[in-house]
C-alpha cells in the first residue's frame, strides 16, 4: 500500500509499506481520504523533529472504512464507515488526573507521536474509531477533525444566539469556528487579510471584512452600539490579530485563543483589567467535539465542499504541501484510495 | 471642618472647609479613619488630573459615623457606625446595561470624579451607606473597601479549599488577597520582593517567598506533583509578576490580572493555548463584596491591626503620601476625627 512518509524537513515519500495486521482491540481502517493540518506543515517544515520520527507515517484528519476487525474486539462491521480521534492521553500525568485528558502531557497523537492517516491502510486501536452516516460523502468526512477543534473553540468560549462573535484569521480553522458560532446563533464577523480566504468565507455567507482596508473596532461598535464584541477567537497567529482581538471585546467579554503564538506577544493588560475581560486558551477537543463534529458535517450545518479547495492524489503530497505553503487555498485532501476511484 | 485636598501634582493642601448639608436622599457621615489606597497615590503623582479637579477633596476607603440625615431619608440613626461605596455607576452605558455596572464605563467614583472622604464630615448619598457592627473598630473599618477588592478578586478566581493559590505581590491588596483565599481553605504562597512586607506577611501567617532567592515556579511544582497553581494572582504590576503568573498555573489554571500594567505587556500566548489556561480581569467590587468584607474584618479573619502600619493626623496627610513612595509601610490611615481622639 502507498504511505506518506516524512524523511525530514520539505522530504516527504511516498513508500510503499505492508499494512499493519490488526491486534487484539484494534481494527484495520481502508482510508478513503486525508486532510492537511497545519500541525501537518510544522511537520513539513521540521518544526517538530523531537516528536515526528524518521520514516513516519503522518496525518490525522481522515475518512475511511473498516477493512479488517482484530480479535477480540466487536461492535464494528467491514464496510462501515468511520472516522478517528487521532489523541490517546496517557491518564496518569497531572492533566489527565485533573479531568483535562484532551490536552495530557504526554499525548500520544496519532499522527506525530505514532504512525498516521495518509497511508492507504490504517491501523488503529478501536477505542478510537468514530462510526459515521452511511449517507455522509467520505470527501466531507475527512473536515471532522477540524470540525471538532472548532467546536470544541466555539464550547470554551460559550457562544449562544445573543453573542456578537469576531473570528481573527479566516484559515480553515477561523471559517470553521465562524460557521459553528452562526450555528449557535451568533452574529458573526469575519476578519481576514488574504482576498482568496475572504472570497471563500463570501460563498458560504460569513460576512468577512479585510482589516487593511476596514476598522474592525470601529465597526463592531457601530454595530453593538458601542459596546464591543462579546467574544472573540484569535486564529491568526499574528501580533495585529491579539491586539484586534483584545479591543474589539466588550466588557466581561472573552477571547479564545485558538491560534499558536510561538514567541510571547505583547498583550494590553490593562484593558483586561478595565472591562474585566477574559483570556481562553483552547487546544484540541474531546469526544463530544468529535460527535458533534460528526452530526454538524452530516447535516449539512458545515458547507464542505466550498471548504475543501483541493483533492490531490497520494503522489502528490509534496505539491498538495507546497501549495498550502503558497495560500489562496483553504483544505487541501489527499485521495488515499487504492481501487477503482 | 479639615480636608485633604489636592492642588496639583505633589501638591496637598489641608483647608478648612464648611461640611457639606445633606439634601434629600443624603447622610452626613462623621469620618474617623480615611486610608490612603494606590489610586490616591497616582492622583498625588498627577496622573488622574483629567478626572480629578482642581482642588478636589480625594480619598475613598473609610469608616465613620451618622452625623446628620437628610430630608425624606429614613433608616439611618445619628452615630450609627458606617462605611461608604464609593462607586456610583451611570447605569446607561453598555457595561451598567449589561449588568456590570460595578466597572461602569461613566463611573462616578467617590474621592476621584466627586468629594471623597479625606475630610471630617462626607456628605453621601444614603444608598451607597453600610452599616458596621457596632462593637467593630472603626481603625480596623477603614479597610472594609480594600477587603471589598481582595473579596472580588477571589471570588472572580472562584478560589476554594482544594486550590494551591500563588499570588504574586504583596502589598496591601495582595496581602488582602492572600488572607480571603486562605479563609477560603486554600493552600496560599505569596511572592513578594520586599523585605518589609514578607515580614509583614509572615506575621500574619501567610507563607511568603522571595522571588530573586526563590524559583517560585520550581518551588510549587514541587509542591503540586508537578501539576502548577490552579490559581495566580497578579498583583505586583511588574513584568516579571506576569511571568511568574502564567509559569506557575497547572492546565486551565486561572490568572487573575488585579494589577494596573499600563504598558502591554509581553504575555506568552502558547502556554495559555497549550494548557487551555484562563486570564480573568479583576477590577472593584459589587456592593456583596463589601457587604462580605465588613463580616471578615469584624470576625478578626483579616488581621487589621497588623495590616495597617501608621494612622497620622490628618495635618500629616503630606508626609503619608510620601511615606508610601518609599515602601517600609503597609496600609497607612489619616485619623480624620475633630473631637478628643
Amino acid at each position: 500500500m502507498k504511505a506518506v512518509v516524512y524523511r525530514g524537513a520539505r522530504d516527504l515519500g511516498i513508500e510503499d509499506r505492508d499494512p499493519v495486521p490488526p491486534g487484539p482491540g484494534q481494527v484495520r481502517i481502508e482510508v478513503a481520504y486525508t486532510g492537511i493540518c497545519g500541525t501537518d506543515l510544522h511537520i513539513y517544515h521540521g518544526d517538530m523533529d523531537a516528536r515526528v520520527g524518521d520514516s513516519a507515517i503522518i496525518g490525522h484528519e481522515m475518512s475511511g472504512r473498516i477493512a479488517a476487525v482484530g480479535p477480540d474486539t466487536t461492535g464494528w462491521s467491514i464496510g462501515q464507515p468511520v472516522t478517528v480521534l487521532p489523541t490517546r492521553p496517557c491518564g496518569t500525568c497531572p492533566a489527565c488526573q485533573r479531568g483535562h485528558s484532551h490536552v495530557c502531557h504526554a499525548m500520544n497523537f496519532l499522527g506525530i507521536d505514532s504512525p498516521g492517516a495518509m497511508q492507504s491502510y490504517w491501523t488503529v486501536p478501536a477505542d478510537l474509531v468514530l462510526p459515521l452516516p452511511e449517507d455522509l460523502p467520505l470527501d466531507h468526512a475527512a473536515l471532522v477533525e477540524p470540525v471538532a477543534v472548532a467546536v470544541h473553540d466555539v464550547r470554551r468560549a460559550n457562544v449562544t444566539a445573543d453573542d456578537q462573535v469576531v473570528v481573527v484569521g479566516g484559515g480553515p480553522v477561523g471559517a470553521l469556528i465562524a460557521v459553528v458560532a452562526r450555528d449557535r446563533g451568533a452574529r458573526v464577523l469575519l476578519v481576514e487579510l488574504d482576498p482568496f480566504r475572504r472570497e471563500v468565507a463570501e460563498g458560504i455567507g460569513i460576512e468577512v471584512v479585510d482589516p487593511g482596508s476596514t476598522d474592525v473596532v470601529a465597526l463592531v461598535n457601530e454595530r453593538t452600539n458601542g459596546a464591543g464584541a462579546d467574544i472573540a477567537f484569535e486564529v491568526s497567529g499574528s501580533a495585529g490579530g491579539v491586539t484586534t482581538a483584545v479591543d474589539v471585546l466588550t466588557t466581561r467579554g472573552r477571547l479564545v485563543m485558538v491560534a499558536i503564538h510561538p514567541r510571547p506577544r505583547e498583550v494590553n493588560l490593562h484593558r483586561f483589567f478595565w472591562r474585566e475581560l477574559e483570556l481562553l486558551g483552547a487546544r484540541l477537543y474531546q469526544r463530544d467535539d468529535m460527535v458533534e463534529a460528526i452530526q454538524l458535517v452530516a447535516s449539512g450545518a458545515i458547507p464542505a465542499q466550498q471548504l475543501i479547495s483541493r483533492v490531490e492524489p497520494v503522489e502528490a503530497a509534496s505539491a498538495a504541501f507546497t501549495a498550502l505553503e503558497g495560500g489562496g487555498v483553504m483544505k487541501v485532501l489527499l485521495d488515499l484510495r487504492e481501487g477503482d476511484k
